[in-house]
């Protein structure tokens, strides 16, 4: 063990701040997690979960007392809460997030919290459709990637610090710049989400009988919150859009060999995705 | 029991082939099955795995004795198979097949066939990225969904029977028209493949790290067998390419919300996508 807290705290306590809460009390990373939650129900909760010791629904209050502060909340929200705690944090607090877009959460953060803390983005690739505390448990967070993304202007020690808390939780950390995190993401994570919402509603009455296993996994991650990825879409939105762009023209482009019958063609469509696709069936799971 | 064969015959014993073969001995429908394959080798590897009885090369010797003919391979193989063992088949033999597509394979056969045999198209909605006989064992058919195509021209005893012979197998049988079926099949089963491949086409160097569940299940099709797509979507290639033009569409509408930043039309176009979704999630698996 080579990182210890007296107190860390989730800032929003949902799935993923509840899974961080539940893997950083189970690694014994700190004598003690407090939470925040907006509401007070959500604060019951998240301690009724076990995600975190104590909840409270003054941010502030919450954050004071703590060395680590992870941000758990959607990529707008995330520097809303920095401000918000910023003015009471203590000197040596260092503050991370999870939030799926980072340069827009990091330059935010940055700003809100000015000198009052040092600022390090995380983004742990750890998804799932479903929602709040009381799916925390089944969501494991060991195994995953974490991505940290620092600047030119982050604290050595801080960035240390917080790839140690999550190598300590049993997430692989790598580094990638804000923009180049972004890049890639908007490639492997956010155009995917996009596809999966375009696909289900393409569907016309009575289809339903008729998706099978292919549909269903190119779709799940279409059940997620959209208010959510409305979110994460807007704030990586020149990234997103470019993507988005570039899948268009590619399927109007194998349309448009189906078209003509170019088998030839065609078939070169598929295997230039068959391809990078076989060797991802190497890195881990299928 | 109400279907019961003295022998059935898999034309074409790879994967999909080898799982109809196995539910059948299991199922007990037949007194024998036989199975052909073009290539020596996959004969003996189809007996080794049990998925049938015997094997041959000849697969006008192996249909002339049976009471059902099940085509089991892509769909332009299928009335090519279906026309080279017509002149030897029996004047009660059904004939069966396995095929994506529909319209062009039901209109095949039928022209192949000609009044040698009672055909009915079917399509089991059982797919898997695997491929090969060696893997018929762990891909299970009972549970999932067969579409039957009769015409007008279909032999009511042959429809009949050959729903009887799925249900047997643990299947759900469902009807619909030949055009119907590759109409809705465009949308539910070759559309998200091509978008895998699409979407897979897309990775740049270094991005695979960064492929976490959401990319894995959206594209886990992608691997599946390129000539083979090849052939299902040139075989359904109007209906597949209208829905290709529709799908590229909404992508670049979804990129124009992004790039105006209007935050409403985009929820909008992810819950348009969510609720679909959700509904289908009370349709057994997720």
């Amino acid at each position: 063990m080579t990182v210890r807290f007296d107190q860390i705290s989730i800032m929003g306590v949902g799935l993923l701040g509840g899974a961080v809460g539940l893997a950083a009390k189970k690694a014994g990373v700190a004598n003690r997690v407090a939470g925040y939650c907006r509401r007070p129900e959500a604060a019951r909760a998240a301690v009724e979960a076990g995600a975190v010791d104590e909840c409270h629904t003054d941010a502030s209050k919450v954050a004071a007392g703590s060395e680590l502060v992870v941000l758990c909340t959607g990529p707008e929200t995330v520097p809303q809460i920095a401000a918000e705690i910023a003015e009471g944090l203590s000197e040596a607090a260092i503050v991370t997030d999870v939030a799926s877009v980072k340069s827009r959460v990091v330059a935010g953060c940055t700003e809100a919290l000015g000198k009052k803390a040092r600022f390090v983005g995380s983004h742990p690739l750890a998804g799932s459709e479903k929602r709040g505390v009381e799916n925390a448990a089944e969501f494991s967070l060991s195994g995953a990637v974490c991505v940290v993304t620092p600047t030119r202007s982050t604290d050595a020690v801080a960035l240390e610090t917080v790839r140690e808390f999550w190598a300590a939780l049993g997430l692989e950390v790598l580094e990638l710049s804000p923009e180049e995190h972004d890049a890639r993401l908007a490639r492997t994570s956010h155009l995917p989400h996009m596809v999966a919402a375009a696909l289900c509603a393409l569907l016309k009455p009575g289809d339903e009988p008729f998706c099978a296993t292919g549909f269903r996994d190119a779709t799940r991650v279409a059940t997620g919150d959209p208010a959510m990825w409305t979110e994460i879409a807007l704030a990586n939105r020149e990234a997103l859009a470019a993507e988005l762009y570039r899948l268009a023209k590619r399927l109007q482009g194998a349309a448009d060999l189906l078209t003509a019958a170019d088998r030839d063609a065609f078939r070169k469509f598929l295997e230039s995705g068959s391809e990078p696709r076989s060797e991802l069936m190497g890195r881990g799971q299928a």
